[in-house]
């Protein structure tokens, strides 16, 4: 069957007009004004709908067309109006149209307003609703923008491993991954189970970051980037967490925190404009529909320079802030980690526009990142978004060999356990640095949906891993 | 630090000849010819190493340079000289050294021949080496090529969960996901594993496809595709088995095998050609080294038309090439699987070029490829290639629900499990097709590299999940 894409009758009217087309989709509405009608079609292809026009006189299935569903599949063929006079620029003249597939009558996806939480519980066809269809187009796009900007700039795409039996954040709250027979797995001799026996002759788990492994390869290929999902076994029910979600790491040879701020900048504000001009009419959905200060924020944030404080100046401001009378619900003192509420105040209210936090305690942030000359802060940074607060980590590593074997040994950790990690400080290591950004979160940002179930196909969070 | 990427001297050598520049990188080799030296240094941006040319007059620390060892990374600032009258069309001509990280002596990928066994052993350090270094850079670019060939023509991006509570190919061999104890897991009153108390309220496994849950999102995206890990607990050691790889997976609406096999034959010509024209260093290196035809055979991959035969057809012809003495270890008959010797007969003797067979038995493939009308065959492809065989499996799939539910019922699955992939036929089902092309197979075809393990990062197999 030779179709013709809605998406290309938008993009190519003015030769297609007047041109016999055929084109397939699923039936959004259908009007029947009894001696004609019309069929508001989407084929995704693009957000927008494709008008058919049908008249009784013409269609010999006229009244089958007009009782049909809402779902229903169609291949439609006829010729292209162009209608400039119209708000829709073109409509199509059935001259014959096909039920591909009814749709039953009781498809769940009547045009009626469905909520949210209905529609998650209808994975598997949401995306036929206006604000999932503008959703996954979104985060298609996004996904795209990151492999591009990377690309462009010479950095290699690491696959780090999903399964693994090391821990890359001493973090806990891992996945098991096992062949065992949980019913009855082998033991040893004293009675514990026996993971040697296990698949990988080891126990195994999820992965939580990537980071560990792409430094192996930022210290072949200088620049790298992972992007693929993570886990973390957190029993929480937020809005913002879920149990498996991607992760963009890149890690980057001879670069220290100034140029990690400086990609971090770059990306965000590439992505931004990437997705902003590809998805037009579904960011102004996003925008009507979803959060009216959208456009503004983003188009903001594309075109400010980020600011830069460090975590003991923006320690002060908060406090300063507390002492003139904004109510914090967490205490601000150094040392203490900064709450979302933090966050949105430095970003939304001091600072106005995306800020870099740098240099937290040490004592709050993970053991691979830069010791300063200080002696008690880290090289680390956040990267805090008016709207939505950290949206990206990152550090300048640790790449003497000492400090780090010293820093393993005061946390308790097993140094055998990064024999690979230390050896890269032991053959021509070099200042590096990278970060971390949770894709799902910048999807969010992009499109102003707030709950992290909304943006990822299929979800999986405690309870949840249907369809 | 302001430095010049190796890879941006060749490109814009031109204009950088002359100039000063500051390279970072690592050293590949170093000859002392005591006033003056040598070092090789690639820095991960190129195949390519630049030559650096030291002075003893010049440089005040030349004896701690000329004395450094293979591995150590390095910052040199000097003068770019072009020599055309050389080999390499430039050197940098060094003002000054620094050494950024030192290599120990027991450095293990000293210059010497290593093997491929050893250097799995050293997967933190392998991409130093030029196998794995054009090995590593093609798997990225390959990677890339799919998606922009999959985002230019509109398809939509769609991440397929990793955990999941269905077995799509009903094939079993899945790994177990879990946060239960199991050392101690809960058990219900009859004794067994109490799995409503795990995480997501249910047994879980990590995904074998992501096909079933890309069809939701072709039946309202109309062409979409996967590109993430999926998993096989096969306690299978071969060279072309991994329990972890990356999978490919469009499906498309509105389409036939016909269209289907279409995109299959334009996308492996499109990564090729893309392939080829970016990494043109690593694949004459592939070409060189590791396999003397590749490049002339992946040439005539992209500019043959594919030969199209059924099973049947292929069946006979491996029957007549039996009679006539071609001595096959496994026999062949009507209804059985082909093996890989029959699969590069057909590709490599018979046809000499690309090869789609199709209409397979229904018995020997999945329950959800469409039933042909003779009753006995599927709308089954696989896409045959020289050298290698099998490198694409796809189908177009069975959208008549009742076909489909006399199939579930035949085979003893159970529909309940089925029931939102029976939905996609029950609200406005249509014609669907789409394939899956195994990610590392690819990288091995198009590397010539034979072996899995060497094409993955960091790869997992059985009693393997190091590093």
């Amino acid at each position: 069957m030779e179709r013709t894409h809605i998406s290309q009758l938008f993009a190519d009217m003015d030769e297609l007009g007047g041109t016999t087309v055929t084109v397939a989709g699923w039936v959004r509405s259908v009007r029947d004004m009894k001696n004609f009608g019309f069929v508001m079609l989407n084929d995704g292809s693009c957000f927008k709908d494709l008008q058919v026009v049908m008249n009784r006189e013409t269609l010999a299935n006229y009244d089958e067309i007009a009782a049909t569903g809402v779902g229903s599949s169609l291949v439609v063929t006829g010729s292209l109006a162009l209608t400039p006079e119209r708000p829709q620029p073109f409509e199509l003249q059935a001259a014959q149209i096909r039920v591909e597939g009814a749709s039953a009558p009781d498809y769940p996806m009547q045009k009626k307003r469905q909520t949210r939480e209905f529609l998650r519980t209808q994975q598997h066809l949401r995306s036929r609703t206006n604000l999932f269809r503008a959703v996954f187009r979104v985060r298609s796009v996004a996904a795209y923008a990151i492999h591009r900007f990377f690309q462009e700039r010479g950095f290699v795409y690491v696959n780090t491993p999903i399964i693994t039996t090391s821990d890359a954040e001493g973090a806990g709250e891992m996945f098991r991954v096992t062949t065992l027979d949980v019913e009855n797995p082998p033991r040893t001799e004293q009675g514990t189970v026996d993971w040697s026996q296990d698949f990988f002759g080891h126990a195994a788990n999820l992965t939580v970051s990537g980071q560990l492994q792409a430094e192996n390869f930022a210290l072949s290929f200088g620049d790298v980037y992972t992007f693929g999902p993570t886990f973390r076994a957190e029993n929480s029910n937020t809005r913002r967490h879920a149990a498996e979600f991607w992760m963009v790491e890149p890690e980057m040879a001879f670069c220290d925190l100034a140029g990690d701020m400086a990609c971090v900048e770059e990306m965000l504000k590439y992505v931004i404009n990437y997705v902003m001009g590809a998805c037009p009419d579904e960011m102004e959905f996003f925008n009507k529909f979803v959060d009216k200060g959208l456009i503004e924020r983003l188009t903001h944030v594309a075109t400010s320079d980020f600011a830069h404080v460090t975590y003991t100046e923006a320690i002060q401001i908060l406090q300063e802030a507390a002492a003139a009378g904004h109510v914090f619900e967490y205490p601000v003192e150094w040392g203490c980690d900064l709450q979302t509420e933090h966050e949105r105040f430095l970003t939304e209210e001091h600072f106005k526009r995306p800020t870099f936090v740098t240099d937290y305690p040490a004592a709050i942030k993970a053991f691979y990142m830069r010791l300063n000359d200080d002696g008690k802060t880290v090289a680390a940074v956040d990267c805090l978004v008016p709207g939505i607060g950290e949206i990206v980590g990152g550090s300048q590593r640790e790449e003497r060999l000492d400090v780090l074997e010293r820093r393993i040994a005061e946390l308790g950790m097993e140094p055998e356990q990064y024999k690979y990690y230390l050896d890269l400080r032991r053959y021509g290591g070099c200042q590096h640095a990278g970060f971390g950004l949770g894709f799902e979160r910048m999807v969010m940002y992009l499109t102003g949906v707030d709950n992290i179930r909304d943006v990822i196909p299929h979800p999986r969070t405690v309870g949840n891993a249907d369809f």
